[in-house]
């Protein structure tokens, strides 16, 4: 009775608009065509395209600056409004997208903002956002293999520059360049191209390049088996877990009967024998 | 009754020879001729090869046509007869292989659509056929993975075309343009040269790149591992439900037996009661 | 007392030779000896260590000869003898290199079938033949998928013949060649190159490319999810067929004894009612 | 008691110093110092930043000599200390930094050990340890493959180097440098330059880079399979023997009491007999 007492006061109203399909539709249309504008800047464009275009993108940030303002009126309890990721990254893209286009800098920084509007269609599909929310949960798995990784990138980029800067100050100048180059070996970029410039001065150095390698493929496959099946046993245990648990509940009720059966006897036994 | 009934008429008779190996393995030796003479096409041949391969298509495009009315007469009902993704497909595949061959346009169309069918294979073997139909189903599983990719493509593209067209227009003119460079980046395809190429305007530009291969590999990691834990959970949760469904049957009807013999036990004591 | 007797006659004393460490120690030791005569002979080499190597090849080749000799004779049952695949296998190995090294062509022929002796290492080592038998019960598994990737490479193949014959003759000449180039395409190998030089004539090839890469990479993928699942569930099905087994075993049994005890008590209630 | 009195010993003091998160966090620190200093070390430096590093490096040997002879004390049995493969790994890499840079050739042999300072990182956070430990399990199980692949670069390379050796001298010298550019062809790395060069001598020779990228592809393929469900299936008997045993627990004791319920029926039917 009281969700129907507030459903008709002003939150009510506010947050069955925001919850419609129209009002989800609209937005994901208007964030559709903030992307198409955003593209379209990129080819040659006749000026009234693009007188066009920026009268298009102030009516889309004035949409946007709408309705985050709507999206947080419409919420309850303002202080959980920014507590929710999404909706502080929606604020900070809309945001981000006020500074005005005035000076030349100013005007590359702020397209490269409105860029990262196409990334609002991720907070509002739902799907979107529980695949972000997945993926985000694959990353502190992945922490120290990445710094093991780091390590031996940096062990090889070290001995790499030592040893290989005579040979290309491009490729070796110093431990950062090196730790791109063998990042490009690990790629199998050109790699050989790497390699046989350093045979030259060092014959043996292909054992550098082949430890390197079997090295990093090795992290990595076993980083991925090792990610599926720490995912898997998750998994597996929380419906193995279920399955016995109905199973438990089930053999117990059955059980249950056999034992309030035998009662039953006793007392009929205990009753046949007084009666005598 | 009515089956052996049916099967001696025109329709059963139809149906048996459709069914029969010996006309399937027609079908297959047609499409294996087919595919023979579209490949020997390519290469430079004799003027009475020419016309012989010319009979040959004739032949083999009445064969075809003959053999989809066949098919066609042979089912029951005919308004199933296209509701079947396969059917369709192979009737598409013969009308459209009927085009004329006249002109000179319509030469390079018609022996285009020729081609196709070779995936006439695919729609007489069941065991492609099978092949097909479970790739088809994975199709819907990464749907919103390759939304995904698409937005992370579409901001890396807007962006790199924003900065680095003056680089090189060829491989950042655009905003189209740059997404194919970038999917060149993610197949490790020169992409060094790429990178070397802006790092000379923006030096610190490698951040993009080794940004967008962590993103792209990452996601298409998770997806693969996502894909092979999805089929596998739902293979599993079928195999354990029905393994759960026969134990509990069995622990069940032993049970029943205990929960008779106890019945029975109540029963004699009873009458060990009333006798006396 | 049977097989005693056996292994105190020849064919015993052959068999404990024969599965004697020592004897595999040597065989192996003599392949390793043969391989390493392989790799030498590919390097410049003095008149007499070259010498040295013809008269160790003579003697590997009367080796192998004899060891194999020695097998069939200590084999009981000279049929099953040639049954077993790897039996065949180092015969027709050994009868290779027994191939006379006199005229010019046939050294190179002889010298080839040499480097197979190498093979022999895993029908020696009991862990590669078990390797290499698990490898070729994974062949049958992907019979399927090759099939369905080689229509899928003719197609293309035959499409690529047929558009982009003029602009490079010896990427795209025939059905044959546009096979081996895309190939390198789905390897990623100077993909771009290929792509670029078509898109001058067509604008659009990028379309054939990319629907290529991903039908191939998608086709892959789902081969290797769909093995891990085939391989495991194989796997899984038999030790829960185990698992199940054991506990219907136990749980029967407990069951029984409750039965037993119940039996019991009607006996005991059914005497206690005739005693009276 | 006995702990609590040795705990205010020498030996407690030392251990309570090991083991307490300001002593890692300096050491970690230190290892991350020395890191930054090698790295430091490949960029061109103004006389007085190499001159603070020499110190620096001094004072980071010194801190790491004092801490492993810290360490040896605080360890209770002194002959155990070196049984840790993570003790003897610490003491090594110390005493390799202690070789003094005089000569020029010792001052690139230094600062080569140096650089393995870094991996104390590893033996330092017991994360890391605990991931070397997993990898390193992982290295048998990949063994034999690793030895069948061997064996196939090795029969790969010596008919590579017999029959391309006159295309190119570089690539298909000997038997060693064949294998190594069969590694790169392994990696898609030009690996169609190569085919193209021998192709003009052998047209056939398509067959020979194919069928070995189908070989390595194919059994690097199972064995990351194999690897998979090895790890899942020592993982999933462990977890299901543990569920299994529950399981039997559970109902054993439910069982147990029915029959000691039917014990109490049976001593109260022959009790009732007796009174009577």
């Amino acid at each position: 009775m009281n969700a129907t007492f507030r459903s008709s006061t002003g939150f009510g109203i506010l947050r069955r608009i925001e919850s419609s399909r129209i009002f989800q539709g609209a937005v994901i249309a208007i964030i559709l065509l903030s992307a198409l504008a955003i593209g379209a800047k990129t080819y040659e464009l006749s000026p009234w395209v693009e007188q066009t275009l920026g009268i298009l993108d102030t009516g889309i940030t004035v949409f946007f600056l709408v309705e985050i303002l709507f999206r947080f009126t419409a919420c309850e309890y303002k202080k959980r409004f920014f507590l929710d990721g999404w909706n502080l990254f929606d604020t900070i893209v809309v945001v981000g997208s006020l500074i005005p286009l005035d000076s030349a800098e100013a005007v590359l920084l702020g397209r490269l903002l409105r860029v990262f509007r196409v990334l609002r269609l991720v907070s509002v599909l739902p799907e979107l956002r529980f695949l972000i929310n997945s993926l985000l949960k694959a990353i502190p798995r992945m922490g120290y293999i990445a710094l093991l990784m780091f390590i031996i990138f940096y062990i090889y980029g070290a001995i790499g520059s030592m040893l290989f800067a005579p040979v290309d100050e491009e490729l070796w100048g110093d431990v950062a360049i090196s730790m791109l180059t063998l990042f490009r070996v690990a790629t199998f970029e050109d790699w050989t191209d790497v390699m046989y410039a350093t045979m030259e001065l060092y014959p043996l150095s292909w054992a550098y390049y082949l430890s390197f390698i079997f090295l990093t493929a090795f992290i990595f496959l076993n980083m991925m088996v090792g990610t599926i099946l720490e995912v898997m046993s998750a998994e597996n245990n929380a419906r193995q877990a279920k399955a016995a648990h109905d199973e438990r509940d089930r053999i117990a009720h059955q059980l249950d009967q056999v034992q309030q059966q035998l009662q039953l006897l006793s007392t009929q036994i205990t009753e046949g024998r007084n009666l005598r």
